[in-house]
């Protein structure tokens, strides 16, 4: 069994019965002692003296794949034909497919979707290039690039093994936003070939969405792109997070009355996301935020070899603190974690500000548990969906793409982030507020429209709009 | 009117009708004298003072929008709102769009797609990238890969501009074959930059299909593309022409008892299809073929810049001939031109070998028109649809992606085209063979199916296979 299937939940067990000498019950009570629920069966093939079928089996917290076979494997009359996986066989020829907007049925269909009739089409493009913005997929197509050098995290497992959470991303752009996303991962993880590349592979995309590229060659490759390309370019590790984050926040501090002028903010993890986060942060009036990372507070009176700690040591930090998270922590109204699992704890809280906000973002392991936790803060978020508040981009990436694409945006700038996340912070009405909902759920339908709207008035407004819906 | 509408054959007609002082019969009439034929009504608006309708023209011969336009504005009470082209309407937004072959109803469903249980999925391509033939999109998409700069008969109109053929393409890849194709119109000319930017973006891709790049770079970087890249690139320019013209020719030979060994050929037009041609024409066993170009027939006594054709000249010409299209033409069996419009004439052909053998392919306009000739040739084609003996290369590309994908072959080699030409050509059986009918309708059933069976066939006995299905 590959390890990679050894944390399956669900599993498709296909058995042989031979109806003679076995009975179908024996098999049933094997798995359900090897901690397996059967909550369906497909019987696949059936005659006289033997029987083909298919359970689907729920592995409970005591089960496993290994303890199902070998309960099997002691039952006379039963084999194991094969056991699948239903996250694998879901997987299977992967999750995207093109299809044609209208079908070629006969040769006039032909001649207007391909030569000769549609040479009209591509000379009218050649005389007015911004017209591939009306008469291409363009209009409403992102590519999903990533160079797999740091995915979910899982670290640098390369492109191929990138492809199938990138093209999860364009099933997500699909059914929350309409938007057709495609998958690139690039074969190269040098900062240049990725830049020539992606703008080499610009013209048939409206948009970009970088994706699980590691820091600092995504700080750079970000900055170039947008710099270089008339489309948005948006890194979602940094500013989708640094959204929704700062979504949470707007209605944590509303939920506990504060500012986020006046609060007192502790960013921890000051890599890819932690920076945007403070970024939009900054942009949106917060005065106090301390950053800290393993070599503790960044702080102007230190200088730093990592270029982004080095900018990022002198815009914060006002009160020039030192030492480590501990010292930075104490008397804090907000601590936002984007580090690693397990790193704070309730003492740490316990030195807070009173009705401390927490957000533990480290995934799948939060900075604390949220059990030895929330009987001390007034709001506790976290990137997991098992517990209530989750800070998860789907919230963003869709709508601010479906704005972007909607007012055939440059680029997406602080303004239309800042828009972005007011508009999910918004979706939660005043009488709806809670500790326990902070934040939509990212099935909630208000979501992308709401996002959608406030990005294409902030494009306009901050000039970025190419186009002007009503 | 831009230029590109000028030759519209069908457009919609807005017309705002002042119901009080109109008659709705004079636009009618109006429109059938300016040659028009209204085809459909759709009526978008009514009051009592006015009504809004939509005209679906087609325009003959004589007509023009212009005229059109003139006609209906010299009717009182009439109002040309809009004309729009339905060519036009059907490109708006493009033509293909991505689908998740699942939703996404639930967390559940979330879960599996994407975060958290994608990474098992992606653990398991790391372990073995073999993997990414069947867990990801790989297994069944085509990258539809141009530089725009030779598109159609238009030329160098760039990647914006080359984008609806590229669309177009992946439609025909998906009706015609069920291969999910993504169009790539690269924002570059250099070689060495299209060469790096399709070995990055390969990892998403089961194959590379090269569209309408300019020779003689299309040569470089289609073989430095098949040598770098374990899947399948193949330049449909070259390669698909190239098989669909040897499907016709073996039925054509058949028809006139020759066989390809014994046949004297003549090729004008040594460029990307020329070239590619008669190669394969070489390695199906013709052994007399004449290569004519701008400075007429190729031979191994002259030597030339162009690398392409001193190849051309060392592999051709047996009889070492020299002169021009009247020279090499001369007692030949079969003309084959991939050259320019009308530089055949009846007096050349007039000096073949009895029952003479002629492709003429230009496009729009063939080497000869059909009318001066059909009476003195046994079998004449062209790349036309309007006439007899179509060769398209439709009848190609969607089978032979289809055959090298289910194969999982490494490259598409000499023995996987032949074995796509004889399918082809064996679509035809012997009772419905005849002069008008060498080679199938691009909408015949079959051919897709005969030629992935044949390719299939000829992967696996060429060993470039690595999966055999059933």
């Amino acid at each position: 069994m590959p390890t990679s299937m050894s944390d399956a939940k669900t599993v498709i067990l296909r058995l042989e019965i031979d109806t003679q000498s076995a009975q179908f019950g024996r098999a049933a009570t094997a798995i359900e002692q090897a901690d397996g629920d059967i909550i369906a069966i497909d019987v696949i093939h059936t005659d006289k003296s033997r029987s083909v079928r298919d359970l689907t089996v729920k592995i409970g917290p005591l089960g496993s794949t290994a303890k199902l076979s070998e309960a099997l494997a002691a039952i006379p009359g039963i084999a194991l034909l094969h056991i699948s996986d239903r996250t694998f066989l879901l997987h299977l020829g992967g999750k995207i497919t093109i299809q044609p907007k209208t079908p070629i049925q006969n040769r006039d269909d032909l001649s207007r979707v391909y030569t000769p009739d549609v040479a009209r089409i591509c000379r009218a493009i050649a005389e007015d290039p911004a017209k591939a913005h009306t008469l291409t997929i363009k209009r409403n197509s992102v590519a999903v690039v990533s160079d797999g050098s740091a995915v979910l995290g899982l670290g640098n497992i390369g492109p191929y093994a990138a492809m199938p959470v990138m093209e999860g991303k364009a099933m997500l752009f699909k059914q929350f936003a309409d938007v057709d996303a495609f998958p690139i991962c690039l074969d190269t993880q040098d900062t240049e070939a990725v830049i020539a590349a992606v703008k080499h592979l610009a013209p048939a995309f409206g948009g970009i969405n970088l994706e699980d590229i590691a820091a600092p060659r995504c700080f750079e490759i970000e900055q170039r792109l947008r710099a270089e390309l008339d489309i948005p370019v948006f890194h979602d590790d940094q500013h989708g997070t640094a959204v929704v984050i700062y979504a949470g926040l707007l209605n944590a501090l509303k939920l506990t009355g504060r500012t986020l002028k006046e609060a007192r903010i502790v960013i921890c993890g000051i890599g890819a996301a932690g920076s945007a986060c403070t970024r939009m942060l900054l942009a949106g009036g917060a005065k106090n935020i301390i950053g800290v990372d393993r070599k503790g507070i960044l702080s102007r009176d230190e200088a730093y070899d990592n270029e982004n700690w080095q900018w990022y040591a002198q815009h914060t930090n006002p009160e020039r603190r030192s030492g480590g998270l501990a010292e930075a922590i104490a008397g804090a109204d907000v601590f936002i974690g984007v580090s690693a699992g397990g790193i704070l704890t309730r003492d740490h809280i316990a030195s807070m500000a009173p009705d401390p906000i927490v957000f533990a973002m480290a995934n799948p392991e939060p900075e604390i548990a949220p059990e030895l936790a929330e009987d001390i803060v007034a709001v506790f978020a976290t990137g997991r969906s098992d517990y209530p508040n989750q800070i998860n981009n789907v919230l963003c990436f869709p709508g601010i793409f479906r704005g972007a694409l909607d007012s055939r945006a440059t680029v997406i700038n602080e303004e239309m982030k800042l828009a972005a996340a007011e508009a999910i912070a918004s979706v939660i009405t005043a009488e709806e507020l809670s500790r326990l909902y902070i934040i939509p759920s990212v099935f909630n339908a208000k979501v992308v429209e709401e996002v959608r709207q406030s990005v294409m008035a902030a494009a306009r407004a901050s000039g970025v709009a190419r186009r002007s819906l009503p």
